[in-house]
């Protein structure tokens, strides 16, 4: 792929969408670009991250360990990224990722990332809006849990 | 109080522990302090939100409305910040954070709070380890619910 094709894809992505042509020309060309074929997992929980991913194409299914086996509390599309949570609290991973078809995936490793964060921030506000959605949608979904396990 | 001793207040808070001095002045020199009475609310549900709290001194409930009225969803002490997603995601506030005794609290307004991430790219790695740890607590949270909810 072509570099200016690989800035068009990065500027779709939500926390991209705001750097300067240069510094994403700078990102496409230092990052690293992985393939995963349907089944297999970008990270596994329990392991530890030292990575985050950005969905350039395909989906991914997150998982958790629960009493009943593997449960699925999120999926992720293109344009998102996943696994952000153990490079930032230093924690081994809080969840498998596993991919629901073939994908193609921006790895970012844990200094880039903070490199990343550094030199732009824009990319700061727009994963802790990303982090603050999951939370807004988890924290809903526990109340209403809640409110029917009190009513059972 | 002397800037001194706030600047040495504001240094105990995670998010400023690695602003440098001369920021952290500022910061305490332009930043809006509150003192809330106990039961008195530093926010409500539903209220557009403009402005981010971090607490110096005192305790706090979140509450979240649920079919059985307010269900608390976490407390908050000194040193942590509370409020910052209605700011980042531009929704109106997602909980009522209520002062559980006296409080001290410094306002930081949305234009502010954008700011102090632009200037210190720490703060914006420390507010996301706080959501992250926030979506550690609340992903566990809901995995042990919904497997004892399928279980009853």
């Amino acid at each position: 792929m072509y570099l200016r094709d690989e800035v068009e894809m990065l500027r779709q992505v939500p926390i991209f969408s705001a750097i300067e042509t240069p510094k994403l020309k700078l990102l496409a060309f230092t990052s690293e670009r992985k393939q995963f074929r349907s089944g297999a997992s970008l990270c596994r929980q329990g392991d530890r991250g030292d990575a985050a991913f950005v969905i350039l194409a395909g989906s991914a299914e997150v998982l958790v360990h629960s009493a009943d086996g593997d449960a699925k509390v999120a999926d992720v599309y293109p344009n998102s990224i996943v696994g952000e949570i153990a490079i930032l609290c230093d924690t081994s991973r809080t969840a498998t990722v596993r991919a629901a078809t073939n994908m193609e995936v921006l790895r970012i490793g844990k200094e880039q990332f903070v490199r990343l964060i550094d030199d732009n921030p824009y990319i700061a506000i727009g994963v802790m809006r990303v982090l603050a959605g999951r939370l807004i949608h988890t924290t809903g979904e526990l109340t209403t849990l809640r409110a029917e396990h009190l009513a059972t």
